[in-house]
């Protein structure tokens, strides 16, 4: 018999009955039930029930036992009773009879507990992480990462794409967040830098001639802990492809990401056709370039019948600036007076001055807006917006009005908040999308000048001649996010590769050739040599697990994570360096007491 | 038609004659035969050729182009002429009749050409290395490259393993090498490392009830360049099971391994049986714990000959030091004396007084030792040493006396020359084994205190109990190496996971349970709390790759490496730190004018 082990803790059943078998792993949990002491004993890959009873040679060991002890037990797999049978779990109809106990890994006292997984201080959980990751949910969130990342791996290798490694120790990237250096000690005074993401490295590899590469990437940025990002390092599922317009990157990764998430599922539905949503339709549909499409909410625009309306705030609103526009929230089954009030004290506690709304109830035999912006405006108006709406009796709609550049955010939440507190939102499905089309630049206040509204090596729509003679700010970019459930899930676009016009891009937002040599030298030169039509997109993979394992906090999907404060508790890390190590790395400290 | 290509330049055979395609690559090459062009258009996946005459409207276009362009390219596919097919193109039998043009990124006058691979200064080709990547060798390389780590990959999936990623910004590692080091900006005075190995973590994942981990892991450590290392980062197929012996590592390994090479040997014979060969086996017969088992010589102790015999040289050495021994190096078909008087003057170059030798001819129907050796000890001694070696008629034997622990490099080494110069060594060929049982300790002269032969975290065998009651230099680790035709390809071991042994096995070379604690605190801690036994290795994905791609040089196996004096020359790292990013980091450079 093997040393440890005849079988894993979930491999037991029935089939088994009358054999003599060796388990070993942990344990998990301790019962005792007038003598007999019940041992659960827990593995990787599952749990088997465990009794010895006084009799036993092996009984004085037993007694020793304490939870998350690692020990080899011996022993005979018998039927367990009928009424003790446990159809939850795969060895639940049958335990061992202890024969022989040898302790193979002790353990002092713990400090957090692992089952029943009962909440503990995040600080003791990650110092612990290695007992903390026995618990049963956060060992189940991290082996479904894992298939997770296999399947990625799979689908991108059936689609044609080999994964490529690019380099960790590089010089600063273009991302715009910053970099973690790395002190050279070869070259005094000079850094590396980590990979903000592989950006340079995958187009580069584009012009080198290679086609449909991926990546499982690390990416670090070192920025302020955020609630929905961990301090250090990330994943990206990154992808470039040669020779291709934005609808081959749609038509290649909408079915690959597809099959992942069906494949994690456990039944829910999934998009299978992504709708390919515009930027500017995003925006005034659902507030937001993240939709949550669970939610059946669409804002409509309703300007036209406010306008000259009795409803003063919004007509001089109007009448007085052309920008103005009022936009609708239709909420189906929002229509009573406390649900509307909820909503318009919710708005106020976010800054707002309010919320109007109109909500509709059927009168004896007759379907009439009821609040005070109906009867300001009266009910042919009134009429005029459930029809557009298409509401009825028991429905609702929210109105905000202004400039909708400033508004647009506050009406998507609206929408959210409508949705999820009448339950529209159905929880339990995937709803996946394409965003394109977004703009190319936006105007920075804070600057005061153009800026790239997102990835400055995105190709403009119109290429040079749109970014000689259009208005910037009207400007498209072949860029694209994939969406789903409000999150942003993927980010992408069709590469600039034109050395002319990848310098007229960024003249516009203030940076000269010079500038662009020297900062991206990398890709300027390469394109200049034979560069390929390319594009491509990077998935998070952070995010993506956390919406299939239902997961909130980014610590439940992640092995060794840092604290809020960029700390590895359990290693140890960040810690002082030596001075042969600084003077090696030719720095000194620069430490304010 | 799609934007850029209806098929790609791999794709067209006699099936596609008499269709309009659409193509598009770079110019691999322009010919022009009386008129006619003939454009051989490339791409990743490989090379089609593209004629146009002067008649054709695109004909202006076609004689712009030049070497490395990318261009679209539409057209008839046509059966060639019988005596133009090239067999060894799978597109050799059609080419394409070029009705249109479009250059879709053109090429400045070339820093290195592609088409033909001449020899090119190697800063070039690194600074211009998305050309140099196009060039047909290196471009197959990465591809197989790619390949061969996504086989593995599959096949540890297929034997139970799951990818789990480690952190790269982590605490400095007990590897022995250098750390990089990484600032933390929020913690001043404190610094990450990058991994030297996951070896910690994976330690803790089978703490933490994980098993059979694997990890394309990314390594980095900062040592001075060497022919054999890139600066940087290096790549390795990490592994670690729970709940195994040695002899599960190798079970488990063996077969993943050969399929690996079996897959990509392109019919070379691969090793299915790897032999187990203990490290004083593998010293005594190879001279070498990394030997390169295609060469068919095995070393023989031949010490009693030469004891007491006319051989006055080794039989003093023996008389006077009982740690003499006498190796013999039987080098068949070597039995000339110009061959045996070249090794001579090779072991005289390498420092060495000289290589005794005996070689056997025939005279008449006599079968009898020559040289200086056979002459000193006499016909019996001659024939009883050609007995032992079963040597004959032609063969030759090399003689090295003297301490084994001092001359068994020097033995290896002549063992190898033999080989090769005998051609006895059949280079089409995959000879692998494991080397098993190396020693737990070893003497360091310069510090003159035990150090650890290998790897720190190994089990003694004999565990506790050896540490405590044996000669520290007689024992043996369950620590184990891979060796593919003399090269070490992995490095494995049971791990010491009991806290005692530790520290014992800490305290022989002279560190305290403190200094455990400090500077292994990670594993040390975890240990305490219910450890399984585990154990694995870590395969050199680098040399694995060189091998099977028979490449010499690393930089011809990786995408995006430094030069030796660890710079990446394409992208300009390492370079400065602006005051702002030094600051941030609280860092001051001390870098001497």
């Amino acid at each position: 018999m093997h040393r440890y082990r005849s079988h894993t803790c979930a491999a037991l059943t029935v089939q088994e009955v009358g054999q003599t078998v060796r388990l070993a792993g942990w344990v998990n949990r301790i019962r005792d039930h007038g003598g007999l002491l019940f041992i659960d004993l827990r593995d990787h890959y599952g749990l088997t029930q465990c009794v010895i009873d006084p009799d036993s040679p092996a009984f004085a060991v037993a007694e020793t036992l304490r939870a998350e002890w690692v020990v080899r037990i011996d022993g005979e797999v018998k039927l367990r009773t009928p009424e003790t049978v446990n159809p939850n779990l795969p060895t639940g109809s049958v335990e061992i009879f202890i024969r022989e106990i040898e302790v193979l890994g002790a353990a002092k006292e713990l400090p957090l507990p692992v089952f029943g997984e009962p909440d503990y201080p995040e600080d003791v959980r990650l110092r612990y992480r290695f007992i903390d990751l026995r618990r049963e949910t956060l060992h189940s969130n991290i082996v479904k990462r894992t298939k997770i990342i296999a399947a990625m791996r799979r689908e991108m290798n059936d689609a044609g794409f080999a994964e490529y490694s690019t380099p960790i120790l590089t010089a600063s990237s273009p991302e715009g967040a910053r970099d973690f250096l790395v002190p050279s000690r070869i070259h005094p005074g000079k850094f590396f830098a980590l990979p903000q993401a592989p950006q340079q490295y995958k187009q580069l590899l584009m012009v080198a001639g290679f086609d449909r590469y991926f990546q499982i990437a690390p990416c670090f940025r070192d920025e302020d802990p955020r609630a929905d990002r961990l301090p250090g390092e990330f994943y990206q599922l990154d992808l470039e492809m040669s020779f291709v317009t934005q609808e081959d990157v749609w038509n290649t990764m909408t079915p690959v990401i597809t099959s992942i998430f069906e494949e994690f599922a456990e039944g829910r539905p999934v998009t299978k056709e992504w709708p390919r949503i515009p930027y500017d339709t995003a925006i005034r549909k659902y507030g937001s370039d993240k939709p949550d499409l669970r939610n059946p909410i669409e804002m409509q625009a309703v300007t036209e019948h406010f306008a000259g309306s009795g409803f003063k705030v919004f007509a001089n609103l109007i009448a007085s600036d052309p920008k103005t526009e009022v936009w609708a929230i239709p909420a189906r089954t929002g229509g009573s007076r406390a649900f509307c009030d909820r909503m318009n004290a919710w708005a106020q506690g976010q800054g707002q001055p309010g919320l109007g709304y109109i909500f509709w109830r059927k009168e004896g035999d007759v379907l009439e807006g009821a609040g005070p912006i109906a009867k300001n405006i009266g009910p042919e108006r009134t009429e005029a917006i459930r029809n557009q709406l298409g509401l009825g009796d028991g429905d609702a709609a929210f109105f905000v009005a202004g400039d909708p550049v400033k508004f647009y955010k506050f009406a998507g939440e609206a929408r959210t908040r409508a949705g999820t507190e009448l339950g529209l939102v159905d929880t339990e499905r995937f709803e996946l999308c394409w965003i394109v089309d977004f703009p190319f630049y936006e105007w920075s206040e804070e600057e005061k000048k153009l800026d790239f509204a997102h990835n400055p090596f995105s190709m403009p729509q119109g290429g040079l001649d749109a970014l000689q003679n259009e208005d910037p700010l009207k400007i498209k970019a072949y860029q694209y996010d994939a969406v789903c459930n409000g999150f942003e899930i993927a980010s992408g676009s069709i590469r600039n590769q034109e050395p002319e016009t990848m310098v007229a891009a960024f003249e516009k937002v203030g940076l000269s050739r010079e500038d662009v040599e020297e900062r991206f030298g990398g890709l300027y030169r390469a394109f200049q040599y034979g560069a390929p039509p390319h594009g491509g997109a990077a998935f998070g993979i952070d995010r993506i697990v956390m919406l299939i394992c239902g997961a909130e906090n980014l610590r439940e999907i992640t092995l060794f994570p840092m604290n809020q404060q960029a700390e590895d508790l359990l290693m140890g890390a960040p810690s002082v360096a030596s001075p042969k190590q600084l003077r090696e790395l030719h720095l000194r400290l620069n430490v304010k007491e």
